[in-house]
């Protein structure tokens, strides 16, 4: 079992798939883009010439996490970030100049220090994962998609809001994550990093690959993006799944639910799907959304999916119980 | 059985302790030093007001840790130093000008930004250091000897270089551990620090007391300066056990081995020793060492305490080798 992915959406599915553990007994592996160059992440790669930006992989380990107590303190710890220190007395006398304040460790996740401290330490980024893991007590494996960070840029149609009808390059996944344009094209640099040998390997063995739910061009299609990656996915034996988004989010305002599934098409003309899950609330008309699953070879299953009160997310129990039928498919 | 001290003296003397625990089933508990200001934990205190300054209490989790390989890595994760990144085209771009130079995170050990994450998240610093001796696998217990961190300060004749014989006062832990003039009183600052109430209770129900070794004003003597601790030391039924050092440093230069233990009588008149634990290769001349041990209620101990390689480090086996028979008494 194989969950392709970032950030939140990531996180959501591989909760969701704890869910569906004892039913199935799943071997889940996290394989994690590695394109953030925002927030602390972006600043640990700046600063310290991070081999991989550590904040997605950090969110998939606590995902993953035993529930057990202890492992439990670990990623609470893991998830702290500092919070900037506000002292009038210590900011006049020892100010930075370059920011105007001195709190170089506001806004690092205490997992994301830990992680760049275990990358430095072992040199080799599936070895530091694996240890991470252990130390939460992980129930699966978290791997990245490639060994070395890659950039995002995307042509944007009005990324410039002075210019709405040009089309201008937004670089980074942080800006084009946010971007308010719409996104015409997306690419990462280099153009073909190597994959992590784990998770080709991780890939061939799967019996299923699943993609989604995340933020679509930065979390999600950067996977498809890896040449490598894109020839192990379409020569997998494993069945394909893909959990849609409940929402739009920036950068992918203007984009209909089956578009979402047309832009997997576009980037990786190969692709065959088997399986789309999505939640009814937010599909609207399921006509044009069955014909673009349909499109990719997919069967559309809909079931709830959200968390009760209404907000855009993912719960991870109703997205367990709908994945347990979808999943145990011939097990 | 509580140790007292800092740094690498005490480190020491927990992985002596640990080589007797096959013999002896020892219950450890390890109580620190909170007056360190300089290095990564100097910079925590300046920079994010830490609660105390983490360096010496990760040492002493580092040496109480379990030996099993999982935590043994995460050891040397939070040992791990974050080096300078030297990084000529960075610089030049994206300078910081109070430094001159930009690399916040370099000379933190990543276990004292665990520490410092955990305090902040939990807010007290004692299960703080209970998760953090958790993750370890700590065969012990790891306390500060106040909740708070404390200064150091030391009145030294010749402190100052261009006065030899004018007494100055030199202020915070660091500056004087390194000083080369001669310490005529050291203080902390505040005078009363309220103790770490889990320490009063360890010292009260503890069978011996360990001191040293480590350095003498910096490391050592400090618990004797915290009021509520002093009082529980002589109160508790505990024996008492100095260890002395093998070389003098810095702060000590001019102190005989017989000056050491007057020490002991000087900032705390009511202590009473049983054993002073010496090697016979640093102590020369025994007569003036064994009075001033008679002269703590004290008999001496001399063994071969220190590495084959004539360094003067506390080897852990024969420190444990010694301290069986010593610590074994009624037992």
């Amino acid at each position: 079992m194989v969950a392709f992915g970032g950030g939140h959406g990531l996180a959501a599915s591989l909760r969701g798939l704890r869910h569906c553990e004892p039913a199935l007994d799943l071997d889940i592996t996290a394989v994690v883009t590695v394109g953030d160059n925002g927030g602390s992440s972006g600043r640990l790669r700046a600063e310290r010439d991070a081999q991989l930006p550590p904040g997605d992989l950090r969110m998939a380990l606590a995902a993953l996490a035993d529930e057990e107590p202890g492992h439990q303190s670990t990623v609470k710890l893991m998830q702290h970030r500092f919070a900037p220190i506000n002292n009038p007395d210590r900011r006049q006398s020892d100010v930075d100049r370059r920011t105007g304040s001195y709190d170089p460790l506001a806004g690092h996740a205490v997992g994301n220090l830990l992680l760049l401290g275990l990358m430095e330490l072992t040199g080799d980024p599936v070895e530091a994962l694996q240890h991470a893991g252990w130390m939460v007590g992980a129930r699966g494996k978290v791997l990245p998609m490639a060994c070395h960070a890659v950039g995002i840029e995307a042509d944007v149609r009005g990324g410039d809001p002075a210019l709405p009808d040009d089309v201008v390059t937004v670089s980074g996944q942080h800006a084009v994550a946010v971007t308010n344009g719409h996104v015409e094209n997306v690419r990462i640099v280099p153009a073909s990093p190597p994959a992590c040998p784990d998770a080709l390997d991780a890939i061939r063995d799967a019996d299923w690959l699943i993609f989604g739910p995340g933020s679509w061009y930065t979390s999600v299609l950067p996977h498809l993006l890896v040449p490598e990656l894109a020839e192990a996915i379409v020569a997998s034996p494993a069945r394909r799944l893909v959990t849609l988004n409940l929402a739009a989010d920036n950068e992918t305002a203007g984009l209909s639910v089956a578009d979402h599934l047309a832009a997997l098409h576009w980037y990786l003309p190969a692709l065959r799907v088997d399986t789309v899950l999505a939640d009814a609330k937010w599909v609207g008309e399921p006509d044009p959304v069955h014909r673009a699953a349909e499109a990719l070879g997919a069967r559309l299953v809909l079931a709830p999916l959200a968390v009760a009160d209404g907000s855009p997310k993912h719960d991870p129990e109703s997205l367990g119980t709908a994945l347990v039928p979808v999943l145990g498919v011939d097990r």
